[in-house]
């Protein structure tokens, strides 16, 4: 922590710092510039946080410069991890394809869906019988009844599950039934929910929050991970920009740059980002050019009739190419597709 | 609802969609240009949103025209409302200031804080039992002991009760206590939360979320209505931009759209908004000057040993000052302050 | 200037920041941390940023926190500044109306905007004869005749001209004809502009960018003053967000934090932030609540005619709630309006 | 165009819309629902736009829905262009390497940085004579005399140069010794500039702006093809948002979303986008795999020496990766190097 003085800050304030600090247990390293005294802080940054030193007389601006995310960071943990999903890994060696319905409408319908995936490579199946959506007026899901079609088409298909929770009362319920437990971007500083996801003892796919700095979303990882759930992979799905072409922002910098900060695995959603079936493609091979851990995306066997996003859905037609993708293209990062992995073992 | 057809489609690609749309119990209307064709819709909008028209054939755009807020809608309710809170009120008559802690500490810190606020003109008292925090290791809030804290104050100053609720199933528990239930910018799309909250028979204050777009803060007020509850009080609190000089960016133009939009009052957040002591004092006055129906700003008797947000505190210094701009910038317009309002009940 | 170490930084790597700082002629105060060592550097910055510093080997991070506007700092200037345009004052002591059509058009509808903003309180004239316009298609202004009509009804109104300049060579031009230079938020940062209009003797308005930081605002105006011209006024006029709602978002707090940073006047563009009729005037009452050394407003006699921005200008029924606003609020902040100080001259 | 009526909007307002259109020679198509009524209007969009609609009475919205941008829209040219620059082609064969110092420095470092460029692949030199930076006090580059060696260095390497020009009136100057000129991101919506670049008769690079939306970037275009200049190459260098672990974030969706809008070719700029060395190859490997047409990189032979953007610069340990990523990605999306296509020539 970095503490910088107002040119008009006196030699009192300073030492005033300096006092507080070393009370606080803390050792505090004044630099007096030319027109600005800088103090560097060294000790316990949480205890110095609750200091409000930036409420102190003649200070300027507060600076932090440790990360508070001990847990999820690679600081303490300079390997990156693997997370296994019902046996199918998703980590640095594999590109892992994660496919299935937005919705489950029906047990027709998502076991077409999951097909659909298979044939394209994918070894885990997502699919949602909780829906956050913007409007009360819009379809929320399933609940229950959809838990139970994801099981028996993971019972038919043999792909594990991942599915949303929205309400940390309804995550034993969701975790009897998924494979992995999905947190959606509306609800990445929903702290109830993350605290519950982390208690329950089933893997993790955070979506980063549509308005999340890297840092938060590195904070909302940590709030499961502190309830000793390490099993998380986090996902990229856009920002909100001032840019409306697209539903949302792809920012596929924050693939690097969170499995630099952080040792967790790190995917992307091409679907929710772009929101148009036509940037799906194109998406996909930016993401695992850019080095992501996997992808997650919908396919629906008839998206004119989804009762949610169909319009970004991949259809029959894009399979094909899809699968081209998810085969050729690991090698050029240096990595293995997700179903050889699961051939070898 | 209007669709753009894209400049390679055909007459059959428009057919279809008239189709679609009578088949749906609506009227398709073609507009035929040099370029485009538009084809505008008429009927029921929730149904059209289901049909997936974006991804028919030849379709270039899909463009919503009607509002989906019906209950919060002006369109429906062309008068402004008034929100009563323990007999204060919050509409278009008035400017309520709302103010306290941001977090509730210890009975002590509680009381001198109200007090403060009460001496600037408050009539209503906000202060934090439970406080979502960004990082999982800071201060977490008191919790039910600090809602009994809060119970104590408002029975020795007569100050009705504000406070936030982060988890749905705390809604029973935090009403209990409450005058009025606070949902903040994290939980904004909380679903669960918005439902739980318009289901227990207390008036709400919304904030809206940090990137939420005005219509999506109507559709979480929509949530709460939907459930019974019109008790609504919006509150503008600084949305996220590129600029990091200020916390947030405070939107003042959103106090006239909203209100323009729905009947609800909309108050505005100047302490977490910018969150610099300094910037408090000019948003409020700012905050008044727009027509915003109240202000909630945070005081401390202690600001450089608070546990949340310190650096943001009015502290004794500033409570003149503010008490003059909430006496006499109401008038301009065309106001009156909510302390006289009590003061004639 | 502070450098934080990654933290697998060695010895040497910290040696080596030391050495090249003090080749620099600089000194550099090493802070060791548990996880971090940070080094703080004293000297002069603009070398220091020569240095490259951030890509030596161990290096995490360079934070800068000395500020690099000298100029406009008020750092070495704390008394906040009045610019005076053909007399008028814009600055600390008062609240300047600058007013007029947004394009000059005709002799007839600059004339009766001139009046009509004259009747409202201005006493500078805004206006353009060249604009920038997003579509080549689009009205692109009088040019030079635009200038002569502003310069009559200079004549017959008494009120000093303010309008834009947009290309380098016409600055020489335009500033025969106006008392104020006006660089627009697309030629925020076309140093060639700013550079030009630093050089020719006239003050300047200076539009933030509507995607510029606080701070890259001040740099702009620092280009400026380097070439000798003190005389800015720097102009919030609204940033770019992911809010549709309005077309672009007014940075109210803009205006508090550049005061505090730098002594120029600052004051707001109710008119082309909101880009609506019915936001100008809450607008124009925030922005003089907040601190504003002024505003700039649009006025148009025939608003659905005007060739330019005609949505957003305040017409006859909108003046004399303007003229109520610019009379009565001043006072509230401790000003008076740039009126009176004219009769008192 | 299609206008929105407000709900309460009389049948006067309506028939005044109708009118006022076909005043104008278009035609308006009135559609009435329930709530709302919509208007299409059909005709020219140029001159509709000059009437103010959205000031009428009775109207809540205007929206638009016919691009403006004629000349560089694929919607009358299906094709997708290819701009040859000194001989090497940019389009939708291949995929070309630009790339050189940020700077140009000195004979020596431009040299050297040509020769590693060329290793790596390029067929065209970046180089920048005329450098904008945010602040007065930093390298702004060398001018004539820059230009002069970057000239040098083409006739020893045989690389055609791109360079930038930042101010109308060293077009000429500019155009004299470049094989394509480069209009940078600040200078997105310098309008003289634009119009100038289109009137020299070279291959233009139009860098978009870091707040510019697609829409925006492709008008920027249209003001350069409207002076008879379509060798146009839109480069997407990063936006603006409010993530700052980058130094702007790329957005690589806008790569189809503009090719499907504009004919143009679409390249990357994964240098300037993050700011950061470690993210160059990632983002290279993205803008390859989202179908870029090319891609634009700093390399310099001493980054630590650099005068400007060091920390960005690729080194000599990247380029033998770099290489290899063009060399080998473009066949995943059906493309030919730009290195062979001159081999073959």
């Amino acid at each position: 922590m970095v503490i910088v003085m107002a040119p008009e800050a006196t030699q009192g304030d300073v030492d005033a710092i300096v006092r507080v600090v070393a009370a606080a247990g803390g050792e505090a390293f004044v630099s007096r510039g030319v027109s600005r005294t800088i103090v560097g802080l060294v000790g316990d940054i949480e205890r110095f946080s609750t200091l409000n030193l930036r409420s102190m007389s003649g200070v300027a601006d507060v600076i932090k410069v440790s990360t508070a995310h001990k847990l999820v960071s690679r600081d303490n943990h300079p390997e990156r991890s693997t997370v296994r999903v019902g046996g199918v890994p998703i980590g640095p060696d594999t590109v892992t394809l994660i496919a299935g319905p937005c919705a489950v409408e029906t047990p027709q319908q998502t076991l077409e869906a999951a097909l659909m995936a298979k044939s394209a490579g994918a070894t885990l199946l997502r699919g949602g019988a909780y829906k956050p959506r913007t409007s009360p007026y819009a379809f929320q899901g399933l609940g229950e009844a959809g838990l139970r079609i994801l099981a028996d088409v993971r019972e038919e298909t043999g792909l594990p599950v991942v599915t949303e929770v929205v309400d940390a009362h309804d995550v034993e319920l969701v975790a009897s039934y998924a494979d992995m437990l999905q947190v959606g971007t509306r609800n990445a500083q929903n702290f109830a929910l993350l605290q519950a996801v982390g208690s329950v003892g089933k893997p993790v796919m955070l979506k980063r929050g549509m308005n999340a700095t890297i840092e938060e979303w590195l904070m909302a990882a940590e709030y499961i991970a502190q309830r000793g759930n390490l099993d998380i992979v986090l996902c990229e799905r856009g920002i909100r920009t001032f840019e409306t072409a697209t539903r949302n922002t792809l920012d596929v910098s924050a693939v690097p740059v969170a499995q630099r900060l952080s040792h967790l695995p790190v995917i992307i959603d091409p679907s929710h980002s772009g929101g148009r079936r036509d940037l799906v493609l194109p998406l996909t091979r930016a993401a695992v050019a850019v080095g992501a851990d996997g992808v997650i995306i919908d396919v629906h066997p008839h998206p004119e009739q989804a009762l949610c996003d169909g319009p970004q859905a991949l259809v029959d037609g894009d399979l094909v190419e899809l699968a081209r993708v998810m085969r050729e293209l690991p090698a050029i990062v240096g990595r293995t597709p997700a179903t050889d992995t699961l051939a070898s073992a």
